[in-house]
C-alpha cells in the first residue's frame, strides 16, 4: 500500500501481527478470508498439494507460494508469512514444540508456503443470518478416513456447531456459499456415525451432553491437514497455531462466488 | 461392477469408447461429470497441479492418478483411461499430431493423468432450466493471462453463449451451482473488454454479429490447461480430444453441493 494511504482491516491486522500485537483472529478484520498456514519443505510439496486435491472440503487451497518466497504475491501481496501471523506452531519429527511470534529464523530457501481456506472466514455471513458462532463450537476428531496421498493420511477433523433446528438449515446454506473455506456441512445429527471424538476434542473440555432442542452440525476442518501432516512425522513442518490464522486480502462475500 | 449388474449410463459409455463405438460425449451420459484429461510426465506434475490450483476456475481438478496408474480410483473406479475415451488428441513437442482412439502403447510408467472438471457438465441442468445448450456457443481465446506456474502459463480460453438477458441471469445462478465443472461466468456483455477472439474461434467457423436481444456470456473454459501445456511446449502431452471427454461415476447433481 502507498504510504499515505489507510490501509485496510486486513493489512493493519498483519501489521499488528508483525508488531507483535495481535492476539487470536477470531473476529479480526471480518469480511476478509482468513487462512490455515501450512509450510513444509519442497520436496513435500507435491504430496501434499495432491493431498489437499483429495480432500478438498477440508484442505481447499488458496494459494501455494514459490520455494523460499514467503510472499502470498496473489492474495495478499506485500505480507510476510514470516511474521505476519500472530503466533505460529512448529513441529519437528512430528512432535510439537514451543510456540512462535516469528519465524524468520526457521525459514529457508527451499520451503514451501501453503494457504489453505478457513471456516472462520464465513462467521460474519453466519452471524448476519442469525447464527450464533460465539458459543457450542468444538473441534472434533472423527473416525472417517481421508484419501491419502504419499505420506500425508490420516483422519477428518471437524468442527462441530449445536444449533437449533432452523438454525442448522441457515447455516447450511449460508456455509454453502463458501466453497473455498469448506463450504456446507459434510455431516448432521448423530456424532457416531461419523465417530466424532465427544470426550477428547482437539481443544478444551469435553463436550458434554446435547440439550433436547438442539441438532449437531458438522464442518470439514482446516485442522486436517495439520493432523495430516503431524501423522506424516516429517522433520520440520510450521503451522499458524490454533485460532491465529492469517487474514488475506481477499474479501470474503466476493470470493464466496466461484 | 459385478457381471450379473447393469452398468449405469456411465459405465456404458466408457465400455463403449473401450470398443470403440462412441464418438463425442455431449449430450452422453447426462447426469454425470464429464473431465477434461491432461496426461504428463510426472517431473511436470507439480508445476501442473500447481498451475490449476493457481487458475481454478479455468482448471478445476476433480482427480490426480498415481504416477503409472491409468485408473481413476476415486470418481471412476475400474476406468482405463488408456481406452475408455472415444478420442485422444497427442503433443509431440507442443504440436498436435493424429489423434488417436486408443493410447495403450503410448502410456508410460511416469505419466501422471490429471481429470478436470468440464462445462459440459452443467448443459443438463441449463437445459432443465429452459437454457438452450445446443446452439450459440463457442470455444474463443481471450487476452486475459492466466497465473502462471512454472513452464505453464498462458491466456485463458472461454466458452462463450448468446443468451436472452433472462437467459443470462438463470445460466449464471444455475452453473454456479457448479463450483468445481468453472461455477458461474466470468464475464457478461462486450467481448472485447476479455480480448475474446471472434473471428478465429479455437473449433469452427468466425462468430459473425451478435444478433441485438442476445447478450454473450462468458465462461472459463477447460481447454485453457491445453493451451498452457501447448505453450509449455513440453516433450509429450496427451489430451482427450475436443468434446470428447472423459465420463466419471460422479453425479452431477449430487457433486454440485461441494
Amino acid at each position: 500500500m502507498s504510504p499515505d494511504k489507510k490501509p485496510t482491516a486486513a493489512q493493519q491486522a498483519r501489521l499488528d501481527a508483525r508488531d507483535g500485537i495481535l492476539g487470536p483472529t477470531r473476529g479480526v478484520a471480518l469480511g476478509f478470508v482468513q487462512c490455515n498456514l501450512v509450510i513444509l519443505r519442497q520436496e513435500l510439496a507435491y504430496e501434499f498439494l495432491l493431498y489437499c486435491q483429495r480432500n478438498q472440503k477440508a484442505c481447499p487451497v488458496l494459494e501455494v507460494c514459490d520455494a523460499g518466497d514467503p510472499e502470498p504475491r496473489r492474495i495478499a501481496p506485500g505480507a510476510d508469512l514470516r511474521t505476519d501471523l500472530s503466533r505460529y506452531a512448529v513441529y519437528k519429527n512430528g512432535v510439537r514444540g514451543k510456540d512462535r511470534d516469528d519465524i524468520s529464523d526457521l525459514w529457508e530457501d527451499d520451503h514451501v508456503a501453503f494457504l489453505i481456506g478457513s471456516g472462520i472466514t464465513f462467521d460474519e455471513a453466519l452471524d448476519r443470518a442469525g447464527v450464533p458462532t460465539d458459543q457450542h463450537r468444538w473441534v472434533l476428531r472423527t473416525t472417517v478416513p481421508t484419501e491419502p496421498a504419499g505420506r500425508f493420511h490420516g483422519n477428518l477433523v471437524v468442527t462441530m456447531r449445536w444449533l437449533t433446528p432452523a438454525q442448522a438449515l441457515t447455516a447450511t446454506q449460508v456455509s454453502a456459499r463458501f466453497p473455498f473455506n469448506h463450504g456446507a456441512p459434510v455431516h448432521v445429527g448423530d456424532p457416531a456415525q461419523i465417530g466424532a471424538d465427544l470426550n477428547q476434542p482437539v481443544y478444551g473440555d469435553p463436550v458434554g451432553d446435547l440439550p433436547p432442542d438442539l441438532v449437531p452440525v458438522f464442518w470439514a476442518c482446516g485442522v486436517t491437514p495439520q493432523a495430516a501432516a503431524e501423522s506424516a512425522t516429517i522433520d520440520l513442518m510450521i503451522t499458524h497455531a490454533p485460532a491465529h490464522g492469517f487474514i488475506s486480502d481477499l474479501r470474503a462475500d466476493e470470493f464466496c462466488t466461484p
